[in-house]
């Protein structure tokens, strides 16, 4: 028997539903506008950011844990959807919130116990956005939208009807609060688009 | 000015330009069977197996660096195309291998030159499938298709008409040499399904 204790079948159970991330889509299209990106291929991009800027990420950060945390952030979308940043309200926050809790249960839980434990504490640091590591992941999911929307001529801005306020507020904060440097670049062509 | 030496804007250039992976079909697809995997999500699942399956690799593999080379090994697909498995053949091969490495030599080639060099070297190491890395990574990079396959009920395998032998031979000597308890546990899935 090649895998006496049920590790390895409990692994590719889990492995086997992560891959539904990629049927999850995001309001951000891909570069060349042709269609909406999806969380599977987003999280790829955004772990090849990571490696790409590693240098633009404050003192102290990890970037392969950065690049682990980014790899499996959004696999609670599996079951609890992708919300548009520029969708989010304070009351739908708190029942999205509690959607993916229980999403990140259900689906680490599929992996052996020690590894259930291990990839909710990485996806619970992501989310509580507080450890430099996390902190530089969440403002890397912030800046690599906006690069999508300026390469296919307005994205979800346009969905959204987006002002340069309300994206300094929910976009800029956070890309300032990681990576300061990734913010000074892309807002002037961030204003220069949105006039 | 936010970037004196340019190294960002050579940085952006290279994510913008590697972000149309995705738009690189294979002939394996998702697991739900609805339509081909893309190969920036294939990057991404991958990554996530060697995350999670880190335990049966050989000792003296670095699990972050394997990471890191599957981040990357297909991004020059962008330029040379995805060659199925089951399409190659010995005279076909060194055409390939001609377009990939000009493929890496421009994609590369757009980071600032000491990443360019860094990324080059890596991707050259996986392709070399010598050092304990690069031979886990590439044994991944075959282990993962099957399990699409079976998945979704055929896949490729009934695209090309794939024998058991044939399989073997392409897929399980390449999984074997790297991770040879994943070979154990897939094989007989495999034979039953091919029958
Ligand atoms: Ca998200």
């Amino acid at each position: 028997m090649s895998d006496p204790d049920g590790r390895l079948d409990a692994q590719m159970t889990f492995l086997g539903e992560a891959e539904k991330l990629r049927t999850v889509l995001r309001a951000t299209p891909i570069g060349d506008g042709s269609r909406p990106e999806n969380s599977g291929e987003h999280s790829w991009h955004l772990a090849l950011y990571a490696l790409v800027l590693a240098e633009h990420a404050p003192a102290g950060v990890a970037i392969d844990r950065v690049i682990r945390m980014l790899l499996i952030h959004d696999i609670v979308e599996i079951d609890a959807g992708d919300v548009p940043i520029y969708a989010q309200t304070a009351e739908g926050q708190a029942l999205t919130d509690a959607a993916e809790q229980a999403a990140a249960a259900r689906i680490f839980g599929l992996l052996p116990d020690d590894q259930a434990e291990e990839m909710l504490a990485l996806w619970q640091e992501f989310e509580a956005a507080e450890t430099p590591d996390a902190v530089f992941a969440k403002s890397l999911d912030r800046f690599q939208p906006p690069n999508l929307n300026l390469a296919s001529g307005g994205g979800s801005w346009t969905t959204y009807s987006v002002t340069f306020d309300v994206l300094d507020q929910r976009v800029g904060r956070p890309v300032r609060r990681g990576a300061p440097a990734l913010w000074d670049w892309i807002a002037p062509k961030i204003r220069a688009f949105l006039g």
